[in-house]
């Protein structure tokens, strides 16, 4: 699959939850990163007012895998096999900014990795995620995991 | 914290997220266990078809939390400090029944699991995610990560 | 591949960590669980006294990996591709009694778990490590990692 | 604990299943991440020949705790609460180095990464691990986890 910035922004505009949540792509590098945006809205808190730790896995996860499909063999599709998520601060602020990579690119499983970072209106930004995904390249039908 | 279901059905109607996402606390274990459902509707889904990873991981994480914070000590709040999501089968059906569980309870840390099956209206029952969570326990504020 | 304890004994033997750190396939249920032990010596501890959370790390991935391989379908091997290993309680006494079981088993990932309790001879017997893994089976020729 | 390279290599020396696995502190940055080194024998294989999974763990486990233990505040013990390891390749070569950072120091908690790389007496130098560990510190006795 060769993909450019409007072909990433349509991979996320056609997965109905990452509409829901609110999820955009912003960038994608020339070295394959993928760049993700939400706006913060109330519905994306905790009772206790920080981003719902969630919102940020269903964000790391949607980018980590986006990022393992810009580098996959044509015709093979990205589903994720597992993630991890590390919650390193409360986030808090106005937008949320996620950037993820491919560690290890490969024709059966590919590794990625994502941060996120909370950002204030005022400027200031703050590391608030470290995820880590095993994304399983399949022939496999949309939706049939290749574990199946 | 003295929870009994009503408590924890508060518990999750408190949180912001959860509300959106429509999961609910269904039931309370003797043994501590929570028990948590979404109807599934279009949005929850993935491009192809399938719920989305994201809310899997959203609702296995704020179950695992509950069952941390049913068994936790009288004054600690329960924060979520990392969780990984294993994605054992495309998740199809009508609705998702979660159920998480204290693995081993602590006063600084508490490891839990949890169980996602997707259920179809035809009584169809799959177990799609196994979910893993390290919970903190702190004195802090809520909202502030024991990280800090 | 048709595996019966004293083929699975062969696969411990046939690993040289194994043998350096001296765990024995010590069972195979008939749902293909598989069980191992290790004699603890003074050399598998930390400056602390507990057992290395690297030796029960390295015990439970090889259990899990062997009870992927049990249920393989012929002609696969099994490589880890990641596991994760929760530390419960500090581990003491005599030796470690691991239990690996799968989870989901597919044609292209595998999915597993594992239990290590510390066990004294005076029959105190503790839950100290949970652990998961994901494993990739491959045609691979041995030693070459899927993902490459 | 104020820590300097001798002191690192002490802290190494003192840990049985580090001297029994050959695993040697060689080096502490002023940003302190810390690096060490196995240097490879028969004995630490699998049987396919690349090096066990359960040596990489085990070395990137004892790296990333030091990592969060040159950053600790005085007096407080780090023990690992669970780590992740990603093997990306099949390892293969003369040595390993590993190299192990704190992504996120904390008072409860701090978050930990590490590489190993495979290296040749060629030159070839090869990433094969990427580990994640989540380290709790605590006032409890050495060996005693703060879970308890």
């Amino acid at each position: 699959m060769k993909i450019d910035l409007p072909t990433l922004q349509r991979f996320f505009a056609s997965a109905p939850f990452m509409v829901d949540l609110g999820v955009q792509a912003t960038g994608l590098g020339d070295d394959g990163r993928v760049h993700t945006r939400i706006d913060l809205q109330p519905r994306h808190r905790q009772h206790s007012g920080v981003v719902h730790a969630g919102v940020m896995a269903a964000m790391a996860d949607h980018s980590m895998g986006a990022a393992a499909q810009v580098q996959a063999p044509e015709g093979l599709l990205v589903l994720t096999a597992e993630f991890k998520v590390n919650l390193l601060r409360g986030a808090r602020g106005d937008w949320l900014e996620c950037e993820a990579w491919v560690v290890k690119p490969g024709r059966q499983l590919s590794f990625t990795e994502a941060e996120v970072h909370a950002v204030a209106q005022d400027g200031r930004r703050t590391l608030v995620v470290k995820a880590a995904g095993t994304m399983a390249l399949t022939r496999a039908e949309a939706g049939q995991l290749p574990a199946a």
